[in-house]
């Protein structure tokens, strides 16, 4: 691209290396932020830089939080015995999100990925370890998008797991094989919550 | 959507302004952010900031610029004889990326369209009249989308410029109706300013 202004062209190039933004988007998300006013494309700015400086990850489940410990881990509401498995903060919205779910999260941060050299020690995985070691855990659910790095997780977590003898139970595979579980229907993602299955009769079918 | 974090939710609802981004895709563009470095973060947001702040219109043909005048209406290079105009910023980028042009360009910064409120004193028009009237322009090439507002627009500016006694062209219609002139291939574009026809003729076919 031609640009007329080195301003102009940092901008574009700045979107242009947000995930699925090209150049074009990206000049005309950039051009709509020049129509704004100075104090609104102030405020665009410094939203993503204090978010950056002063957003937390939950010490006990690693979800994303305004706080040290999050608001589910802290919620006398919840039910803190039960713990759903998810790859990220995404994947926790997506639950809350179907109303189906009581209990609280477990962000692991990731799948596990040979092909993308992510390991099980890139997770989060000796903390879910050392809450179940606790012993006040109920249930653990992995609630892990059914596609290779998932089903490879589920079974890493519940070689960890099994010992502690409590239910450890995945979401019903109401999701087509490859399918993303954040982009999943909040229908078919909260029924796949409530008729979860045990680990071992889900991996017999 | 339900977030479990109010810096997140300002940030998510931040992108969501942008034209054509939903709350999925800008969760998705937060968390990519999240995961950069406080300085990279950092970088982003001031970039825009600093674009709003110093960022400049040519005073000769409003262009975007870093200056006060263009560099394409300071450049020897350029025939100052012969004007280009277009409906934005976009329409110039896409006219110097043929290469196929070496005049100097009038953005008027919209097209005439009833529909949404814009006519001609919205637009940079008596500032084209002003050029053109000072005596020294040879062409005046009127570079507009074919679409309903670009037609509106191209016999609203051939009144105001016909009787200056100068050739007014339009640029070659192998564009079709309807179509974006931004989005148009570079050869596509570079021909039809090549193949550029009197206005007159163009709309007698
Ligand atoms: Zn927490
Ligand atoms: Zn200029």
């Amino acid at each position: 691209m031609n640009f007329s202004s080195k301003l102009l062209e940092d901008a574009v190039n700045e979107f242009s290396k947000l995930p699925g933004v090209g150049q074009k988007t990206a000049l005309r998300l950039v051009l709509h932020l020049l129509n704004k006013e100075q104090e609104e494309v102030n405020q665009f700015g410094n939203t993503f830089i204090k978010l950056k400086k002063e957003i937390k990850n939950c010490t006990i489940c690693r979800n994303i939080s305004d706080f040290s410990i999050c608001e589910i881990c802290t919620s006398h509401k919840r039910d803190q015995a039960t713990i759903c498995v998810v790859e990220d903060t995404r994947d926790v919205m997506a639950i809350e999100n179907t109303s189906q779910y009581f209990g609280v999260y477990h962000v692991l941060g990731g799948l596990i990925s040979p092909m993308d050299g992510i390991g099980p020690t890139d997770l989060f995985i000796d903390g879910l370890v050392a809450r179940v070691a606790v012993g006040d855990i109920k249930e653990v659910i992995l609630a892990l998008s059914p596609n290779m790095e998932g089903d490879t997780t589920l079974f890493y977590l519940y070689k960890k797991l099994k010992d502690f003898n409590i239910p450890i139970s995945t979401i019903a595979r109401g999701i087509a094989f490859g399918g993303e579980l954040e982009y999943t229907d909040e229908i078919t993602l909260g029924r796949s919550i409530i008729t979860r299955v045990p680990y071992e009769n889900a991996m017999m079918r």
